[in-house]
């Protein structure tokens, strides 16, 4: 317990460095629900990312909305990202505070105090981009930054998500001039995500739906290239479409985020070889304990709703075959418990541990404070999930 | 800016305490999206509960699990709780932590390191009480404390949930008997939660399931007294059911938890006077920003599956009648964003705030730091949700 609680303090007072534990500790002595990270198959699943798409000519721009850690942040950086993207201002502040550099916000801001933020870290920092896709948006951008100021902007194209983004040709033309004409404004170039096609069931359909968005941007750079606005970067895509979106020529990068965790949600849409989508191993887990069994035929074990974000379905025990658990069904059963329930084989007993794939991995891991990373089966290192709750 | 970056200094210092801000701020120049308490109507719901509880002779201990906030828990004692609820063992460390005393722990516990950190706890507190549903809970309880500490234990008794709790007589008069005998450990009574009642549509439904049950529990403690083991304490119920038990005889106080901020989950189970469970205001909402419109008929909004629990259906426009929205409808879009759709009225223009009655109030809770407490329409205090992610 020393070792740990000397982790801890280290950890309270360096909230975004990744804290070594003194002792390794077995993760059946982990408090549960614990956020269990695999180094190995996170390293790995990195690689796997970037050397496909250095082999493609694109580059990686990974989502920290997934993983909201520095830690990660500057591995992905190390590995050779292009830049990270985060959604919002504060999870940019509290990535570029953690030395994290090459931020880009992928959500739109249309209000002063946030555009006044994003001019201030702008200046903290070598690279700092953000989305625009209204008038209004541009506007408190242009009247936030002084005219020495290098705040990047791209312009949100929205072909037919209908969640952000900017929809009429001559809108995003519009938006592309005014971010070169406005000084301490950058223009960069433009994006489209596309997350209604991500998790569409087989990579046919996701390929047919996502390549018919993409020609529909292509038109839009051709627009914008017309009108000397050719963007320098064209980025969007992510881990559902990974492999299809690099056969589009005016995609630059890439911003994946859920291929370093990979989650259920993520596994059964199916992928070129079969009907998992394997490309990326299951790196990312929660751990619970069995600590009730009021009647014979069902255990309870200590996470819920607290412990698993419900969006996207429940948790599937780890190491079960696609799509179905061998061993046992999980039933989300209130905020901190869900009930187990026999299938085909017997019940963990109480005490023991049982470890899940999580539905929906950014989510998840925006409930935890710290990631718990393991190697050879026992945790040795904190990683602080420093900017959890940075909704906003 | 200054009086708020302030008021966040002296929050990290105190993570506990209530932080007056020197100024009040506008809701709308708050960051979004934003936990917002009505302190006026939190206030009259806690009134309201603790004034009809006495009238029927029946304690108030509300769960902690709700609100995760040593304020409220401090507020709640001072109006009168005979204690307060947690779910788990890290929540009762928080609040202890916090000076909150009295504090009864609702999930059973079954590995040696919690039940040590129980027994730790208990020394720091003037009375932390646990419940256990097993004996094997039972044996890590009495092997983690000395001879002479005073950890209460409270037999956890399931009549048909099947969730925590002891099921069968024999059994649960065992650990009665057991939790007596054992040097420092203290008998204290037996605890009865049936979840599966609080939501059912109307009054009258539940009134009939949550009085048979608590018949079956009359039945136990009559059991227990026959043997010498007559709780002192049976403690139970929750927000749907609390007016329905106070007509049981042998229920001494009630695990109330929602009521002090009310959620639309609770709203639509119907009360004695109409459809809408109307008891207490609703206190609690979340704050939106409308920041994207792609296309006409649509507006999108900078809350998503992390400003709002997705276990019980989407957000409601506070301020809407009970059931629907008349200005328009969420839908989730993400982690980070909803969409709105018209239903009859205008959609809020870019930049417009948009406020929230939540769907679940206790998951929602725990993806907030703090809640920004409003008095007249102002934001005047931060309260820190200190216990946020103590799901272990």
């Amino acid at each position: 317990m020393t070792a740990l609680a000397l982790a801890l303090r280290e950890l309270a007072a360096r909230p975004w460095q990744a804290v070594v534990l003194a002792e390794p500790v077995p993760l059946d002595a982990l408090p549960t629900p614990a956020l269990v990270l695999d180094e190995g198959a996170f390293e790995r699943n990195l690689e796997r990312m970037q050397v496909f798409l250095a082999a493609h000519g694109k580059g990686m721009r990974p989502h920290a909305k997934t993983h909201k850690c520095p830690v990660i942040a500057h591995r992905q950086l190390a590995a050779g990202a292009v830049g990270i993207c985060v959604a919002k201002v504060s999870e940019a502040a509290a990535m570029i505070g953690a030395g994290v550099d090459r931020v880009l916000v992928t959500s739109p801001v249309v209000d002063a105090a946030r555009a006044g933020l994003l001019a201030e870290l702008s200046r903290r920092s070598t690279a700092l981009d953000v989305v625009v896709d209204s008038a209004r948006g541009l506007e408190l951008l242009a009247a936030a930054v002084r005219p020495d100021d290098r705040l990047g902007v791209l312009v949100d194209v929205d072909v037919a998500m209908g969640r952000t983004g900017a929809r009429e040709a001559d809108t995003i033309v519009g938006l592309a001039a005014g971010a070169s004409a406005a000084p301490g404004l950058v223009y960069r170039g433009i994006q489209h995500y596309a997350g209604q096609v991500m998790h569409l069931d087989g990579r046919d359909v996701r390929r047919e739906r996502s390549l018919a968005l993409w020609a529909r941007v292509a038109e839009i750079v051709e627009r914008l290239r017309a009108q000397g606005l050719e963007p320098p970067v064209v980025t969007g895509a992510g881990t559902g479409t990974y492999d299809i979106d690099c056969e589009v020529a005016c995609l630059t990068d890439l911003q994946v985020g859920s291929f370093v965790f990979m989650d259920q949600q993520y596994r059964v849409i199916g992928g070129a070889a079969g009907p998992e989508f394997a490309d990326f191993e299951v790196a990312l887990s929660v751990l619970t304990t069995a600590i009730s069994q009021p009647r014979s035929g069902l255990v309870t074990v200590d996470g819920g709703y607290k412990a698993f974000a419900a969006d996207a379905g429940a948790p599937v025990i780890l190491g079960a075959p696609l799509g179905a658990n061998d061993r046992c069904e999980y039933r989300f059963a209130g905020d901190e418990h869900g009930v187990l329930l026999p299938r085909g084989d017997t019940l963990p007993a109480l005490g023991e541990r049982v470890r899940f794939v999580v539905p929906h991995c950014d989510p998840t891991v925006n409930l935890y404070d710290w990631y718990w990373v393991c190697r050879d089966g026992m945790a040795r290192e904190i990683w602080p999930i420093t900017a959890r709750g940075c909704s906003w």
